[in-house]
C-alpha cells in the first residue's frame, strides 16, 4: 500500500462507473501511476447531468450508433491489450450513483483503489448490477471496512450534496466524457491518454 | 522506397486531409507500417459526407465545443511527443475535396505517402489552402510529377465519381470518423489505433 509521497506530482482522475473506458483506466492507474512516481486524486462523478448539460439525453455510444457497435470491437481488443477481464454488460450505461458515492467518501482511503477495482469489475466482468447495497457490501466488508456505516453515510444527504457539487466541478473545467485526467489546469481525456497524463505529471516534479 | 513485399499484410488506412487526427497518422504511418512489415492501403474519402449521413453538420469538434477546445489542446501535445511540427489552422475543417482526389490517383504509386505530408503539413503547418489546384502543383512538380496531367484527371468526372463511391463504401462499411483503419473487416479508429492495427495486421501473416 506505500504509494509515492506526499510530496510527489499528482494526477486527478475523474471516472464513471458507467462508463467502459474508465473501467480501463480504473484497472491500470494504481500500477501505471506507481511506476510514474505519480499520487492519483481520486475523483469520481456523475456523467448523466454531464451529457445533458451538453444536449445528450444518454451515453454518446447510445446516440451514436455506429460508434457504439464500434466501441464494443474496440473494448474486447483492448481488455485483450492490456490483459484484463471482459465482458459485454447486459445493460448500458450502468447507473453507478451509489458506488461513486461510497469511492467519494473513499477518495482518501487506502482502499480506494481495490474498492473502484471491484464495482467496475461487477459492472464489466461479472455483468451485474452496481448500484444497490447488496452489491457493495460484500466488496466492503472483503476489504476489511465496516460496510453498514459506509453505505449508510454514502446515502446520507451531505454525501449526496458533495457528488453533485463535484460533478458541477467536473462540468466547470470542460469535462465532457470519462475518464478525464488532469494535471494542474492541464485536462486530459480517456483511457488512451493515461500515460501521457502520468508522464506529463512525474515532469512537473522539478 | 522499398516497402514490404506484395505478399505482406495490409492495413487500409482510410483518411482526410480536413483531419487533423488523420494528419498525426499520415506523418506516422509509413515508417510504422514498414517496422511492422505491413503494406499500407491508401483510402482518401470524405468526411463531410459520412458525418450529413450520421445527421452533424460539421465536424463534431466544431458541434460540441468543449470537445473541440480540448482537440486543440491535445493536439499541441501529440504532435510534441510524435516530433511532428503544428500550428492551428485558421480555417477548420479545411475542404480537401481536391487533393483527395489527387490522392485516389496516386493511391498505389510511390508517391502517395510523400504526397500526403506535403498536402497535411500545408494544411496544420503552413496554414494554407489546399483545395486549388495552385496549391498543389508545387508539390507534384517537387515530386517530379506532371502535374497538370495529373491536376486534370482529378478534376475530371470519373475520379470525382470514384471519390464519392470510395466515400459511400467507407460510410457502408461503418466508418464515422478519420483516420480509421481496417484489417480485413476489423476496424480500428483513430490515430490512437494505428500502432494496434499495424500489429494485428502483422499477426494475419501466418
Amino acid at each position: 500500500m506505500t504509494g509515492p509521497a506526499k510530496s510527489s506530482p499528482e494526477v486527478e482522475f475523474w471516472f464513471e462507473f458507467g462508463s467502459n473506458y474508465s473501467y480501463l483506466s480504473v484497472m491500470r492507474i494504481e500500477d501505471a501511476a506507481r511506476r510514474h512516481g505519480v499520487r492519483i486524486a481520486w475523483k469520481p462523478f456523475l456523467l448523466g447531468p454531464i451529457f445533458r448539460a451538453l444536449g445528450m439525453e444518454t451515453s454518446p455510444f447510445l446516440i451514436q450508433k455506429e460508434k457504439g457497435a464500434y466501441m464494443w470491437q474496440d473494448m474486447v481488443r483492448q481488455c485483450r491489450k492490456y490483459g484484463l477481464r471482459w465482458r459485454q454488460p447486459s445493460s448500458f450505461p450502468r447507473l453507478g450513483v451509489l458506488p461513486l458515492r461510497v469511492a467519494l467518501l473513499g477518495a482518501d482511503k487506502p482502499w480506494i483503489g481495490a474498492f473502484c477495482c471491484r464495482v467496475m469489475e461487477l459492472n464489466f466482468v461479472l455483468d451485474q448490477d452496481i448500484n444497490k447495497a447488496e452489491s457493495l457490501a460484500p466488496i466492503l466488508t472483503e476489504l476489511d471496512l465496516p460496510a453498514t456505516d459506509i453505505l449508510n453515510e454514502a446515502q446520507a444527504e451531505p454525501t449526496k450534496t458533495r457528488l453533485r457539487e463535484q460533478t458541477d466541478e467536473a462540468r466547470t473545467r470542460g469535462v465532457f466524457g470519462a475518464p478525464t485526467f488532469f494535471v494542474g489546469s492541464e485536462m486530459f481525456w480517456g483511457n488512451d491518454r493515461l500515460d501521457d497524463a502520468l508522464l506529463f505529471a512525474s515532469e512537473q516534479r522539478s
